[in-house]
């Protein structure tokens, strides 16, 4: 389904109505609203306006658009802030985030929950009873602009009484951070601050802490909303949009309180700013296929995700704004359905012609006349149509991700270029290339993860570990699983300290080996190895292994790492598991990846090209083209093509029926 | 004339009359005086010392020089500062600029101003009845390090009070910015804040009032000062001293209360720290010349324009500091007086030998003796003697500038290349190299713009517009006018907002046709375009047009864009408009403006290279070699040549009777 | 001597009889402890917990080892901090350095200085009459993380007293300074302040004083806790652990109040975050070994000095953490004893398993195997107990090096490059590069220099100075020295006000001429120089030279200078001076020292390639090998090695007795 956000605040009343006929001639049948319009419902303390949403909502409803409303908590307006400056965020160095974008205010001030339930109360108890109303998102993107941290004192108080929770007596805290480095003895809880300034670095594990905190006060603001909405209306979704490749908030734990998840779709604008590999021409006017899939895939759920924001067109933000290529919003539509989305909700219907995002397209342009996009978006409308409900999607391998893993390693990368992400992105690549659909599952410290039904696991990274989380993956491989590990696994505790042990600590047994040395370097140091007797590329990081029950099957042959063992397979019980010390290349990934598919019996395609994406969803196959050339398709002559054909356009798309291992490029 | 900042207080008296006779010798009949001062003058509250400036300026009246006298209130001393240190300027985050440098006070203090007025009060009574003393500077370089916008208490007093007077009522503040966006609606002006520190970016009409509001303290402060001086003495003149390349302060609005504007001029540092362009080895050693020309005819007025502050030789603030070519310093001058100065002040006489400035030249070295700019500035002294009265510079066409379109623009450049004087820049430069003479005309939204006299107009960008803006355009077209116009035109509002129609909104129909899409590119990425059967390349900023009665004579040949239009010319009554969608190559800008002068009948010099310029003035060309090559000049062999001859060294001048068109290099 | 540094309150105490026995198995025979450890000694306000370091100091006596113990006032503990914020150091900007890593203290706090005095007294006190105490560290590191200077109230207060007891009036201040500039006049001192965040760059006069008061600040609080020490028994050495290649603390003034220096040595750190120069391959494995052996030279006293830190493995800190060639650990140890040192301490016993430095390396893994650092600590160990004890280093050339001169050219260092440790490292690499063994004489205006016994002086700047100063350098030559001075010698008085002469005012006399200008340049522009019938290359600074008395030998070939002398040579009395205008590159360098060293007959080798260093002590010469690949060594086939042969494989040492001139690469 196509859905559209839709601020009609921002327009004279009399063009809603010619809005809602052509997005019903669109196709669209979703419309999210008022997210951010605290100010115009609540234009002074306790002064209601309502009537402006009831008569948008029942324009909406009457067409038959079902319409998703938003808490508008993301801005608190100006008379709030100025009645309750103590609700604003403070930077590490002090200094206030004041009123004038948005985000300002803090998770955790009493005030403001307190206003933020107000307000939502206020709002789901008059649309309690309005069919047209199917769901509620809570606030928006949470921790947008680095908000997710904050630094003022009630910040301080809730931190010490998040430690306390934790940790019960203060020397379990300074025992399970390890303070005796450097007299961070803590002699109580209210000792215990947040990470201010300081002349240094901050200990790692109050820095952990400290985002796991920041965390979980997103956590239980977002329960106190969506339990308001549910209480106003049981049936109603309660559903969250998140942001793309983002660093400091774990969705995972947010998702906990949700029906299901939503995200926010700007492929050219990741593609720029934050992705760590080169912006070329293709990227630029497309985006990078896996970093958008790769997001596709971490907040897919069970019942499957939405889009809730997806690019209309040439957007704001990134560093340059080019136009997308011809066709690539029905494009990234169409990946987002192969990828399981639920529904596409472009952002927005129509430009703005006020306050920051002028320069943000929409479907339609500021005089209201069709946008590049929204010829797109009513084709993709049509052809889902076509397509019809379509069945989950079935992932035969998981992906490991953790956001606690991830942190950990931004506080000590040990060299600029290590970055979560891009490791991640390496290895989800590789799988990518080969139309492999994907499940992320979280393997966070503390996590229950069920990798049985997979036919292979891939690991990036497990980095903090405790023996219940190794134990997990050693019964996935003792019955049977074929695992791969990638470096810096099992480095550290929980906590953020070493293990007693050498790495990979508790899953030393499992890759049948440990981490001799480990060292970091620069792009201008020649980096190679050879695995199976072919010689592969390495990056930014290596692992001197030293094998006890593994066998070494890759070994390092530059620098002063030559000769010592860089890769390790073990067989253990019915499975198998590859452990990787180093950061693969593009060759390297895909060679172990090969090596892991073909031990777990997993068909796959033949490799793609980085612009050409296979993606296999209820008996279709998706073929996906982000390069501006056409690519031709040989899938046999007889097979069923429901959208285009084997002749793929620049950013053109074809779904054909067919197995993912008889698609290839011709 | 020549003239030279003097700073007797930082020597002995015993030295002060060899100076003078110094100065005779060189030519300099103009000496500036005082600008920093105060905390000589009076060193403690109420106790005024003098003398020595009595002494000074008494000398240099008995050798026949003109003295001009600084209000000396650029740097408060730090006994007021420690009484009233409420008159500091605050940054963004609430930092405070303490005293150790200068501009260190804040444009609205009330204790500020009181203070100045009492200092200014002082001083001019004090030589009301002197007659050496020809007129006054006020204060100096205002805004200079990023001193004119400022965010403490009492800006934000007169902020608001700015806006009540703007507004008159909030909700006409709140329509004009659109606070309807992310919920930024004020409920009154108590409401209105400064830009402060914010978590993401701030609302653009915010900014843009914000900017207008910070330039109009400084014209309120500098009437303030000079009302003070014309009580005292009216025959006096006043003027200040701008800053070249220069964002923050509207030199126009601040003009309107001088006699004439005056400029600092330093070619070799604003090559380094605020251009665009490479530094090539002549741009390090003479300047990039349109640069420096371009601040010439922005600051030229009715009566011509000083420059106050001439380059002397090596300077200590750019990234690094080479010594200029032989010569460069007279060349300077030249380049000055051919585009209408009246005065070359060159600073300083003397290199100083004491704080922020002792890496910087003057005339004299440190020790006394002669500097390499003293044998120029005498050189320049006596071949301006030589040619007498000049008439002032006829020039042909008209360049529209606007600081608010440069705010605006700024706030919002969507590229980090965008930059409203590179833009503006490489119209002028196109212009130069065909030895143009050009005059700056302000078109800043609610400008009187006269464009009546000129044969042609090049408009780099209107981007800030509205019907009567546009209006002034029209009627200059359809009376015959030709008119050159470029992208980014009226896309927005006076306010900031984007015009209800699509851009070029108001001038829609004056250029025939519309905006259909804009896209900002990276370098990486091929960008051409072909125009009347050339290709040519483009640069950052692409806009495909929608013709509606202009015709397209240039369409894109590269990218997404391809085969769409991206230049159109249009038929008005009398007269003629090119709207030309991107930003140009030096090429493109070329073409384009060869093509405005021969449909205007405007006579122009064949091309010459950058480092070549040739200037008309009263009959006279100045031929001005800014390359360390020499250059022959090939101007008929009767031409009458008053300074050098047709041989001009590297860094040399020519100074020939003759037409522009008759100029050529052989 | 080889010792280590060991954290006994890091580990549980059943480990530490093991960790003391394998000290002695690798031949460890000094350790140094305690040196963050207040939290653990006095865990609240006067609850004081010996006991664990009592029992440490005891087992490593018992075994023969010498202990050194440290006040540890680098890290005040949480309790103090609450109780005392004010002792809190401050930003320029009013921003606390908050607790959380360490050295947030700051010098002056009077608070502080009582604590630190209390802990101190404490410590002393218990360890006074134990026997295998041999000295003590005072605090660690003064001024890691940019800690020397503080802007906070208390030393705003001890600032103004220090000018006071400088200036005595404050006339003198303001002349000494030349305050005359932009109104900078102070009325009393109860004026001055620290310099804060101003809008504009700073006085440097008052910079440079800031510069002097903290580095006594230092001073005085190290004072204060050697007497503390002295007091408890004055037996004990007193010494310091310093920083290498460190800016902001004048290690002479310091180091006055020690028995001796010790520093912290981090090779393959040092070669990536404080070096102007290319991080090549082999300087990621071993270091750039003349900026280590540089930090040797300087720190070396008449009684040696000690390496209380030296590099064991990889490390945390650098941008990527490499690991360090096979055997670079005993590398730098023998580096370091042919330099002179006493003692080399590595850092530290085991890797950490908590806190900060998790990802530094020590001479054992964090599960208490042997790192790659023990076998190369025990490898020197057991060569050094062969070679014996060993005379001190004997160095013919003194190389002058000033604190105030290094502050004040990186306040005003008029291009990005000018690095004054640059400047002094091109002179040292050439003389390193002839294998000279060279003393580091402190210059600083005030201080008394002694030149006497030198067969040759190398200045590669006397910046600020005086005639006094200057006074001593004729003298030397006069009687006979050979001196080469490099370029901005004499510019400016001790103040940091230009010389009333022109540059290199009380030196004129001595090179025999002037600086009739100079100039800094990109090094985009081309930079060359003929000097004695060659041509050489030079970079950034440029001075262009008026001989009177001297002779030029060296003169500019491009750019503007051509033509004009850029090096002179003078014979003074007995002796010889060559003044150098520019900084050389390192072909030039080499050439103006063999000239240097030929004139003063001193003996030197061939000129050796930098991975390779020839270091002559006490009749041996060491061949180092900073590179990976292997050299051959030609002494002579009867020469006795008493470590390694002739063939020195990748990172080796060979120890051989001979002369430095024999000794060459085959
Ligand atoms: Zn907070
Ligand atoms: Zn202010
Ligand atoms: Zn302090």
């Amino acid at each position: 389904r196509i859905g559209v956000c839709y601020f009609p605040e921002h327009w004279p009343r009399e063009r809603w109505e010619t809005d809602v006929q052509q997005m019903v001639e669109a196709g669209i049948d979703v419309v999210r609203m008022a997210e951010f319009s605290w100010g115009r419902i609540e234009p002074e303390r306790g002064e209601f306006d309502f009537e402006w949403l009831d008569t948008a909502v029942s324009l909406l409803g009457d067409a038959g658009i079902d319409v998703v409303l938003c808490t508008p908590t993301a801005t608190p307006p100006k008379w709030l802030v100025d009645e309750h400056p103590e609700i604003l965020q403070v930077e590490p160095d002090g200094t206030t985030r004041e009123f004038g974008s948005r985000r300002h205010y803090c998770f955790n001030s009493g005030v403001y929950r307190e206003e933020s339930a107000r307000i939502a109360r206020e709002m789901t108890e008059r649309y309690a009873d309005v069919d047209a109303v199917v769901g509620w998102q809570t606030d928006n993107e949470y921790g947008c602009h680095e908000t997710v941290r904050c630094y003022c004192e009630d910040c301080a108080a809730a931190f010490r009484e998040w430690c306390r929770e934790r940790y019960d007596d203060v020397d379990s805290l300074n025992e399970t951070w390890g303070t005796a480095f450097w007299s961070q003895q803590h002699g109580s809880f209210a000792e215990v601050d947040p990470p201010r300034h300081t002349a240094a670095e901050h200990h790692p594990s109050r820095l952990l802490d400290y985002a796991r905190f920041a965390t979980e006060s997103v956590v239980d603001y977002n329960d106190l909303q969506a339990e308001i909405i549910r209480e106003a209306n049981d049936e109603w979704f309660v559903t969250h949009n998140f942001m793309g490749h983002f660093d400091t908030l774990d969705s995972f734990s947010v998702g906990d309180s949700l029906d299901f998840a939503t995200w926010d779709s700007y492929p050219t604008g990741f593609a720029q700013d934050r992705n760590t590999e080169a912006v070329t021409d293709d990227r630029l006017r497309a985006g990078d296929p896996d970093q958008v899939s790769l997001n596709h895939d971490l907040y897919r759920g069970p019942d499957g995700f939405w889009v809730m924001e997806q690019q209309p067109g040439d957007v704001n933000w990134p560093p340059r704004c080019p136009q997308p290529g011809e066709g690539a919003m029905r494009l990234w539509a169409h990946q987002a359905v192969a990828h399981g989305a639920n529904v596409v909700s472009y952002f927005r219907w129509r430009r703005c012609r006020q306050g920051q995002e002028q320069y943000h397209a929409g479907l339609r342009k500021h005089d209201g006349s069709p946008d590049r996009g929204y010829g797109d978006a009513s084709r993709a409308a049509a052809e889902f149509a076509e397509l019809g409900e379509l069945d989950g999607v079935d992932a035969p391998v998981a992906l490991c991700f953790s956001y606690e893993d991830l942190w950990a390693l931004s506080e000590q990368p040990h060299a600029p270029e290590f970055d979560y992400w891009g490791l991640v992105g390496s290895f989800y690549r590789a799988l990518r290339a080969r139309g492999i659909q994907v499940d992320v599952v979280d393997v966070s410290p503390g996590a229950d993860i069920h990798l049985d039904g997979y036919e292979a696991v891939v690991a990036p990274t497990v980095h903090l570990a405790d023996e219940s989380l190794a134990g997990q993956f050693e019964a996935y491989v003792a019955d049977g699983g074929s695992l791969l590990v990638g470096p810096r696994t099992g480095y550290k505790l929980p906590g953020n300290r070493l293990q007693p042990d050498l790495a990979p600590g508790p899953f030393a047994d499992l890759v049948g080996g440990r981490v001799d040395q480990h060292e970091s370097l620069p792009s201008s140091v020649e980096t190679r190895l050879s695995y199976r007797g072919e010689e592969y590329g390495y990056r930014t990081w290596a692992e001197w292994l030293a094998p006890d029950g593994g066998t070494a099957v890759g070994e390092y042959t530059t620098g002063v790492a030559a000769g010592r063992p860089a890769i390790l397979e073990h067989a253990v019980g019915d499975g198998s598991v590859t452990y990787c010390g180093v950061w693969p290349e593009e060759d390297l990934a895909d060679a172990l990846l090969v090596g892991l598919l073909d031990r777990a019996d997993v068909s796959h395609a033949e490799r793609f090209p980085e612009t050409v994406r296979v993606t296999p969803r209820d008996g279709y196959v998706w073929i996906l083209n982000f390069g501006a050339d056409p690519v031709d398709i040989d899938v046999g002559s007889e097979a069923a093509w429901h959208v285009g054909d084997s002749s793929i356009p620049g950013f053109g798309v074809g779904v054909v029926e067919a197995g993912l291992a008889d698609v290839s490029i011709t």
